[in-house]
């Protein structure tokens, strides 16, 4: 069996591995237009800051480590044509050869591309986006000599970046065209403890306003966003990305309506080929909508079911619930399930449960404030979760996800063991506080019984 | 409606606030024979290793504070009667005056004494229990001169005292009559590796020897346990709780296997009087027998129900799982459900999937290593689950309860969305790594396809 696989992120590389895992046989390639494989791009902000010593250590492993594995993968070389009738990708390399690679199973992991919106002066010197470790690399460079940044987009890793580049000195704006930071995960109530805390950190945040061009000559000097205009020589692009689907469309896959459509084996409506990754969209398990989960461990457990779909061990891939955690500052922001904003949009009426507490007993030396909300739907099952703390979140956002995966409702989620002990939580946590307040708003909307 | 509660820990108080929050007009009365109420005895440990400045700070309330909402609190007063048929109790003041006062609804929340073992020389100046503050300050006053410490008893407890106590200095030596440290809570792999901490870190931890004999003339200067004499000049006996029954017993209450027998709604077999905390008996949610919760987290919950149900609300306290967290040294050590050894001794047929992961992405510093051990039916359904680390173990024993309490199973968890950053968490979650390992497990020995 032949597989080529196109992409060399978390999806490529999982489908790879986990293909040689059920087939020792199997004659794998792997096509990537990066130079690295293996490496975590969510560290980049963190390597930029120096918390990490250096993208060295954000590279997990180098293409003969696969070699040893039985993988050969082909860098900075990219396939222009998928021959699709004929099993046959086609491709350029990295000395400029022109070559082709039949497959009997072909992986499209093609991920993402930043999305720049269409105005004057992205192609400034100074002005970069953040993808690759060759991005961080250059970032890290030009803020040596740089004084003030100004990032474009108030998303996570526009958010993780600003701040690290503010910890290397620098004065930092971030802007977003929408009202609110962090648009995608948080309501704009817990957007604002964000806010807060980026601004007590001396971060300067301009709300709803759009970039409408950056100015210089040759250099960047000016970021032009709504009515203002801020001084800047680093610009980061952290608009977006885009799913990768040229190929696929070429190939004859169908396309969704964000992205390349896939069933829940991974497989695209070519039958022989599958797709994985931020190309991909996929349901969301609330809504029941196409939508799209570009996150690392999605790309993970998609490779992990197109491997076995491919390998004829069978998988599923289940609707996602979109699980995020990042770290801005010492700030720790965790999502998962609809906000409601996104249940708004979605038709779904829903109230909030909150809580305001602490990490651990709050005479424990360390303790932290947490917020927490929880969003529930008419019926009071938890639909969502978003969580802000200086510890603990991720792990809070898994219990959460569980709890949103099993359909728990306010109620339930009330009674549930919470473990306990002074110096790692509170005797009633947080999460069971939220609960609570929940249920006395279902209460009070119902007029039920408790 | 006049309301008496016997016993001021975490499940009275708890009944009492929250009878309050349902009755603005109840007359509550609690009586206690403690001279503190509204502390944290889990605390007690840490104050005594100076992580927490004073005893003080664990002090959550004052007899005050409770008096401003309306409940009365009788400290150093001790019930010697209870008589059911008038709805009366009678109690000794503080001051040694005999009183009596009549109630409609009993709340006993006697909790529970130290189980000293009927061995000679307990009585011996040096030897200590740990229960109250008044205890943890004799022991802390008297570690202050003294060189060796033995602690009778591996628990959880008997640990978190013993290290604390090597933190001040002393030559700790932890010892317990079964083969292994935290026999309740772990498996013996499990514990082996919390043993292997101790150790490292210099505690003498002797296995499978019986406390025999304290010795010592007015001051205890050896303990004997097994075979093995260790000289002491300071004994702690963590050697278990025993439920308190002995006024609930007089009241006419049925006592059953282990304490006090409740329903569902906290109420005894006497109508108007309920029972919560260390004194009652509960049902496990795996096996359905009844067992024993001895946890400030299940009083807390049981009050609440109890409160519930006296007012007229309705509430149901639901059979347990179990859930637990402590803090040895930097060690987090926690457990939820069934041990494997538990499971084995109620003929439930398990099999386990572990992991040995890190708490963050490999290159972020500061991660640690993590142990995570799941316990699965034969059905793959995960029943229990063990956590060690030195950072995350309560929210993640957390998500383990909530996975337990919906009946999830090892593919499921497999399967489910754990969020993921760099500095806050791996790609693939430790937990997940564990599931994982538990699925082979269970298609190897089912012969089923995956």
């Amino acid at each position: 069996m032949r597989v080529v696989v196109i992409g060399g992120g978390a999806g490529g590389l999982t489908a790879a591995s986990n293909i040689r895992k059920y087939d020792k046989n199997a004659e794998i390639t792997v096509i990537t237009m990066d130079s690295h494989v293996a490496y975590s791009p969510c560290a980049i902000p963190y390597v930029l800051g120096g918390e990490i010593g250096s993208f060295e250590d954000i590279i997990m492993h180098q293409p003969e480590n696969y070699k040893e594995m039985g993988i050969n993968i082909l860098t900075e070389a990219e396939v222009y044509e998928v021959l699709s009738d004929g099993n046959k990708v086609e491709y350029r390399t990295k000395d400029g050869d022109e070559k082709e690679i039949n497959y009997d199973y072909l992986v499209m992991a093609t991920g993402g591309t930043p999305f720049i919106p269409p105005v004057e002066g992205t192609d400034l010197e100074g002005v970069f986006k953040v993808r690759t470790i060759e991005d961080g690399e250059k970032i890290k460079k030009w803020a040596e000599k740089s004084k003030k940044a100004v990032i474009i987009g108030a998303g996570a890793i526009g958010l993780e970046i600003g701040f690290e580049l503010k910890n290397l000195g620098l004065d930092v704006s971030v802007t977003e065209m929408l009202p609110q930071i962090l648009p995608r995960s948080l309501d704009p109530d817990m957007a604002e403890k964000v806010q807060g805390y980026l601004e007590r950190e001396g971060i300067n945040v301009v709300l709803g306003k759009p970039v409408e061009k950056l100015v210089g000559e040759k250099r960047v000097q000016k970021a032009v966003v709504g009515d203002e205009t801020i001084d800047a020589d680093l610009v980061i692009m952290s608009t977006g990305v885009r799913p990768q689907v040229k190929l696929a469309e070429q190939a004859g896959c169908k396309i969704g309506r964000w992205a390349v459509q896939v069933n829940e084996k991974m497989q695209t409506s070519v039958p022989n080929i599958y797709a994985v990754g931020d190309c991909v969209e996929v349901f969301d398990g609330i809504t029941g909508q196409n939508t799209l989960s570009p996150f690392g461990t999605t790309a993970v457990r998609q490779g992990k079911v197109a491997a076995k779909n491919i390998t004829g061990k069978g998988g599923v891939f289940l609707p996602v619930l979109n699980s995020t955690v990042s770290k801005v500052g010492k700030l720790e922001i965790g999502a998962v399930g609809l906000t409601e904003t996104a249940a708004d949009l979605n038709g779904i009426h829903v109230f909030s449960g909150r809580s305001h507490a602490l990490t651990r007993a709050r005479y424990y030396p360390g303790c932290k404030p947490i917020d927490i909300k929880l969003v529930c739907n008419r019926e009071g099952r938890i639909i969502g979760s978003q969580i802000i703390a200086k510890e603990t979140v991720a792990e809070r956002v898994d219990t959460m996800a569980v709890a949103i995966a099993k359909e728990v409702n306010c109620k339930e989620l009330s009674n549930m063991e919470f473990s306990y002990a002074p110096p790692v939580s509170m005797v009633v946590d947080p999460v069971v506080i939220a609960a609570e307040d929940a249920c006395e708003k279902l209460k009070n909307s119902s007029g039920s019984k408790d």
